[in-house]
C-alpha cells in the first residue's frame, strides 16, 4: 500500500478525469513473455485491500506461457486504472526473480545434481528485501539471512576488524545458542581452521573451483564435513554453476538472482466496462 | 533510513558481536565496474544520519574508473558495518540506471542529434519511484511524470473506458489550468486529431518507425508540430534509437532505463581500525 | 481519523460514563443556514470507518437552505457523540470555503463574464491544504498548484534570488517537459518578456486595474495573448472582482476563499435513541 | 514538519531550479496589519529543524504594528523558499485568533469587569486544535477543555441519551476523582439542579441575558454561587459580550474566536542573497 | 497490533511450516490460576483484527476459576499461532493487575469501610499505561491521571523547584479553570496550608498513620475536610492498608498495583483442527 | 521517545505552570534497593534526545547499593520534570529483570554448575520485549529467541496441529539452511525421537526432574547427547533450579524472568535549581 501511496500522489487526475464515478471494469493480466510467477499473491493483497475482486489463473510458482492470462481483476474502474503501474511493477519485478532462480534450480537437476541449495544473498533492490527475498523462494531457492540478527554471518570487513578468523569465532562464542555462526574465509586452509573452531557454516568466497574443491577436500580428510555446512559465494553465473555444483557443497549463493532479475514483461488490459448509476 | 530498518532488523548480531563498542574505522567505497555516478548524495545523507563522516571524492554526475575509489566514510566501526550492505544496494542501482541513462544520451551526442530528450517511464522498482528517477536526472535524461497528479496523462486503458481520443480529450477540458494535458496514440491519425484538439503533448507508443515518421509530417503539414510536443515511447533500445530520434521527437521515453540498470558493481572496504577507549 | 484521534484524547470520557454499550443513536447533519455543502464525502468515510451508517440527503456541491436536514447517521451511540465535533469542525470548514467560492463564480456568471476561472492560491489553513482546496473545487473553482512540484511558480522571492524575470526564465529551461512554467510580474512590460522567453503562464501580481489591463493589451499587440495563460492574483475581493474579471484574464486567484472562508453554521442532533442488550 | 511535508510534495522544484546549492538568504517577516502575535515560536521551532537561523523581535503575546519587522530567519536559501507558506499560512492563523481573543479580552478590561475569563471552545479547524488553543492562551483566552479525557463535559446531545439532567449527573458519579464536571444547561431551574446534584461546572447554553441572570440569581438565593462555577455559552459576540459579562459569570466561552480568526496579514521578505562555494 | 509486529518479525517461520494453508483451528484460552479477568475485550479486538472469530464465555471484571476456559477462538490456525504469545502475554498482564486491585478493594469492603477509593498511579509498565490503568478500572480502581495534562499535580520534585507549597500554589493560579489542583505535602501543616490556598485535592505523601490523621484532624478542625478531597500516598501495602483507610481519606494510592501484578496464568490451547482444500 | 509521548499527551500542564522558561536544573537517579543496573544505556539515550547532558556513575551491569547514586542528569527543568516517571518506569522494569536474572546466574555458580545457560522466554511485557530481553542480557542471561523468525521452534500447538513430533520435523526440513530447528517435548522417548530425526535443539518442556534426568541419559546412551542441545523449560524458580541444574542440560530458561521482575526501586531527585534569563 505504501508502494501505491508513492505513486498516486494526492490522486490520479487522469482517472479521474476520465472515469465516471460507478464506472465498473474487468482487466486481464497478461504475460507477454514466458516466466516463473511470483507476486501473484502480493498484488491480490493489493487489490482487494482497494476492493477489488481478484481471480488467479496461476498460482505463484507455476510457469506462464507468453500470451497467457494469470489473473483478472474485477471491479471499480478508477480502483484498477490508478493502480495499474504500482501491480504491474512489482509483479514485473518478483516474476523475473522467480524466473532467474527457476532457472539456476534446474541446471542443476538436468544435471543430475542433488543436495545443493541455490540461495540469494543480501543484494537485493534498496527496500525490496522482503519481495526479492520471497521470490527466490517462489523460484525454488533458499532465501539465506533475511535481517541481519537472523544468524551471525562474519564477512571480510569484520575479519579485518576483529584481526582473523580465529579471533572473530572467539569473539562470537557468547551469542545465544538460537543462532546458527557462518565465517567467510577466502582460503582453503581458513575453512579447516572455522569448522575447528565451531563455526556452523564456513562460505567459501570468491574461491576459484580448484580452491574451493581443495577445501572441501581438506575438511573431508578431518572428518569434518558433516560437522559443518559448506556455502559457495561469490561470481557465480550459468557458466561456472556446475562446476563448483560438482564438488557438492551444501549451497550455492548468487547475488545476480537479485541484482538482475530476467527481463521478463507483463501487462494489464482493460476487457470490459460497464456503468452503473450511482 | 527506513531501508535500513528493514535490513537491520533488532539488530547486527554480528557486528554486536565482532566489533568493541569504541571502534574506530575508515572505509572506502570503491567502484569495481566503470559507472555514472548517481546515490553519492543519498548514501551521505544516510550515513551522515549514524553520525559517521563522510567525504566523496567524486560527485554525482561523473564517471568512474574500474578500481577507482569513490567516496570514503570514517566513524564508528559498528555503524559502517550494518549500513554496509544497505548503502552499497542504493548505490548499486542508482549507479546502474545513471549509466545506462548516460548511454543512451551520448548515443544522441556522437549521432550528432540535437533537441531530443531521453526521458524515463514509471516503469520503476517498486517504492523506488524517486531514487529511479534521480538516477535519471543525474544520468542527463528527463524524470517524466513522478506522481499520477503531475499531469494529464490519457493512456490505452483511459481510452478503452472513455471510448477514443475525441472523447477522452473532451473529458479533461475540466481539469486545473496548472497541468499538461499528454494523450498515447498509436496511429498517425490519432496524433493529428489530438494535436487538432489542444492536447499539450502527443505519444506516439509503440509505432512503427515509419508510423512514426507518417504521424510528425502529418502535424507539421497542417502547421501543428510546433504547438504539441511529441513523445516517442515503447520498445526502443540501443538498436532502434537512432532511427526514432533521427525524425527529430522532442522526446523519447525508455522504460529499461529503471527496468534493467545496467550491471556495475561497488564495493565498500574497511581500511584502517582504530579503537579509542570508552 | 488523525483529526479524531487529536480530539478524543484516551477515549471520551462523558461519553463513556453515559452512554451505556449496546446503545444505538439516530442523529442528523442540519445547516442551520444556507451554504454550499462540501465535506459530505469526507464526513461520510470517517463515520463509515467508525462502523456507522450514513445517509447523505445532499451531494456535495449542492446548496443546502437554513433548517435543512442534509445527512442522516446512524448506529453506535457512543461513536457518534465521540464523533460529532471533528465531523462538525471539518464539514462546517469545507462548506464555509465552498460556499465563498461557489459565490464569486456566480458573480461572474451574472455578470454574463465567460472563460474566467476563479481559482485559489495556497493560503490554506495549515495541514489543510487538501480539504481546503476539495472544498475550492466542488464550490465551482480551480485548485491550482497542490504541491511545489506541481509546476514550476517563480514568485517575488525567487526573482529577488534570480535577479530579474530574464534570469529566472533560462534558469527553469532545464525543468522537465512534463510541467508547465509560471512567473508572477509586478510590471506590465514583465508580462510581456516573460511571455516572449517563453513562459506558460504570466501572472499579474497585485497590479491596479490600469496596468493589469496595460499588460493584457501589450501582450495582445505582439500576437502573444494567446500563446501564454493570464492570472490576475492579489487583493481580488468582491468590490473588484468584475473590474478584473472584464479584462479577460484567464484565471483569477482569491487567497481569500480558504483563509477567510463565509460563516457557515452545522449542527448535529440525537432525534432517536434505543438500547440493545448486550 | 508533517504540515510542510503536506506542502512540498516531493520537492519544490522551482527553488531546485532556481536557487544553486550553497545559496543564503536572509528574510524577514513582516506584519501588514496590526495584530497580537503567536505562533513565533512554533515557525521558530520549524525553521530551526531546517536548519535555519531565527531571530524573533518580538515574542508571542506581544503586538505588531503594520509594518514592523517580528522575526528574522536566515541560512540556506532553499529552506527558507520551500517552507515560506507553511510558515506563513501557520502564523497568519495563529495571530488571526490572538488578536482576536486580546480584543474580546480588552473590551472587558475597558469595561472594568473583573475576575470573568474568555475562553474558547472546541470549534477549531480541523487537526488544528492544538495550535488553535495555543493562540488562544497567547491572547489570553482559557483554553477550556483539550481532549475529550480532560474533563467531564454534559452537552445536549448526552442528556437526550441519559433522559435529563439528574440522570446524566448520577452516571458520571462513578468518574475518576480527578477530573471536574461541567454540564450544560438551557433552563435556569436546571441550573440550580445541577448545582445541587454535585456539578463542578455549570453552563448556561444560548441563554437569553435575562434567563443567564435569573439563574445565577437562584443559585445565589440557595448559597451555591459560589461552590460552582458558571460558565456563559452559545452565541457570543462583540456586541452582547458586555451585556453577559456583567451578570459576573466565572468564564464566557465563544466559539468564533478559532472558527473566525481576525483577517491579519503577514509576509515574507527575501533582503539579502549570498552564495557560498560549494 | 504494534505488539504483534514486534514479535511476529518478518513471519513466523514455524507456523509457516507446519501448518498448511486453509488450516482452520478452535482454540481456548484457559485461567490455570483464580484471577480477575481483564484484557478480554482487548485480546478479542486483537483477534477480530486478525480475521478470527472470539466467542468470551466470561466478561472483564468478572472472577474466573483455575481450570476454566475464558474464551474461544477461531478461524484460521496461522493466525491464531502467531498471535498467542502477543495475546498472552497482554491478558496476563491485565489480569495480574485486575486480581491485585480487586483484592485491595475487597480488604476495604470486608472491614466495612466505605468511601474510599483505591487508585494506581503513573508507576507502570513502560509504554503500557492506557493498558495497566483499564485493568485497575476493571478490578475496581480508580485510574487517577492518565496523562500529565490531566491535572495539575504538584510533585516533590516541582516544590523543590518552586520553593513550596505556597510559592508552587500561586504559580498554578492561572491554570485553566477545567483542571483540578493536587499538590503533594508530607507534613499536616502543609495540608492544611495547601488547602487553605484552594487546593483541590491533598495528597499526604509518605506520611505515617500517625501523621495522616494528624493532617485530617487539622483539616476538620478548620472547615476545610470538605472542601478538599484527601488523598493517602507511599509506601502502601496489604500490611498497612487497613490502617490508613481507617482515617476515611477520600483516596488511597496504591504504586504496585501496576508495578507488581499478582501472578496469574493463563494458556492457550488448539481443541480442534481442521483442514479446507484452498 | 514513544513511551514519553504516551506519557505526556499535549503537555506536562503542572511542570509548565511551575517551572519558568530558562530555568536549570541538576538531578540524580537514587537506587533505594540494592540490584543490577540495566537500562542506563536507554534512558540516557531519552535524556540526551530532549537536549540534557547525562553522566552515568554506574555503568548497565554494575550493581548498586541501596542509596548510591547511579546517574546524574543536568539541564532544561522541565524536560527533567516531565520525562521523570517515564525514565524510571523503564529503568526500574529493566533493572528489576536484570537483579532477577543475576541471582539465578549467581545460583548456578555458587553451586559450582558450569556450562549452563540461564534464559529467558518470550513471556515478556506486552510491547516490551526488546528492553526486557535487553535486561536479561545485561544480567548475564541468554535472550533466547527475539522475533518468531529467529529460528524454528515447534511447540505443543504446533505438535497439536502437525499431529506428533515425526510429522512436525519432517514438515521443517524444507526451512533455510541459515536457522536452527528447536522442538517442545513432554516424554523422554519424544526427546530421543527429536534428535535422531535431526533437530538441533530439543526442549524438555515442564518435565519432572526425574523425567529430564531419563531424556538425558537416553540421548547419552545413544551417543546423541552431543549432537543436540537440551534446554530445560516449565516452572522452574528458586527452590529447583539446582535440581534441574545439575543434570547438566546446556540452557534452563525461566518465563519468571521478565514475567515477574524482581521488585526493585529508584527515585529521581532534584538537587540543583539554577535560573538563567531568557
Amino acid at each position: 500500500m505504501q508502494f501505491l501511496e508513492e505513486d498516486v500522489g494526492q490522486g490520479d487526475i487522469t482517472t479521474k478525469l476520465i472515469v465516471p464515478k460507478g464506472t465498473l471494469a474487468k482487466a486481464v493480466v497478461v504475460a507477454k513473455s514466458p516466466c516463473v510467477l511470483a507476486g501473484i499473491e502480493e498484488v491480490s493483497v493489493l487489490w482487494e485491500a482497494l476492493g477489488l475482486k481478484v481471480r488467479p489463473l496461476k498460482k505463484d510458482g507455476e510457469e506462464a506461457k507468453a500470451g497467457e492470462v494469470v489473473l483478472e481483476v474485477e471491479g471499480d474502474a478508477s480502483a484498477i486504472l490508478s493502480s495499474e503501474r504500482t501491480a504491474l511493477n512489482l509483479l514485473t519485478r518478483m516474476c523475473g526473480i522467480a524466473t532467474k532462480t527457476r532457472r539456476f534450480v534446474n541446471m542443476l537437476k538436468e544435471a543430475g545434481i542433488e543436495g545443493v541449495k541455490i540461495a540469494c544473498t543480501r543484494k537485493t533492490g534498496p527496500g525490496l528485501m522482503y519481495f526479492d527475498k520471497k521470490a527466490v523462494e517462489v523460484g525454488g531457492g533458499d532465501t539465506h539471512r533475511l535481517h541481519l540478527d537472523d544468524m551471525v554471518l562474519i564477512k571480510d570487513n569484520h575479519l579485518r576488524v576483529a584481526g582473523g578468523v580465529e579471533q572473530a569465532l572467539k569473539l562470537v562464542e557468547s551469542s545465544s545458542f538460537s543462532k546458527k555462526i557462518e565465517i567467510e574465509v577466502t582460503k582453503p586452509e581458513d575453512a579447516l581452521k572455522a569448522a575447528e573452531l565451531g563455526a556452523d557454516i564456513v562460505m567459501l568466497d570468491n574461491m576459484s573451483v580448484e580452491d574451493a574443491r581443495k577445501a572441501i577436500e581438506l575438511l573431508a580428510s578431518r572428518g569434518l564435513r558433516d560437522k559443518v555446512l559448506v556455502e559457495i559465494s561469490g561470481g557465480i553465473c550459468e557458466d561456472n554453476l556446475l562446476d563448483y555444483a560438482s564438488l557438492k557443497p551444501d549451497v550455492i549463493s548468487v547475488g545476480s538472482l537479485t541484482k538482475y532479475p530476467d527481463p521478463v514483461d507483463l501487462s494489464l488490459e482493460i476487457v470490459e466496462v460497464t456503468r452503473i448509476s450511482s
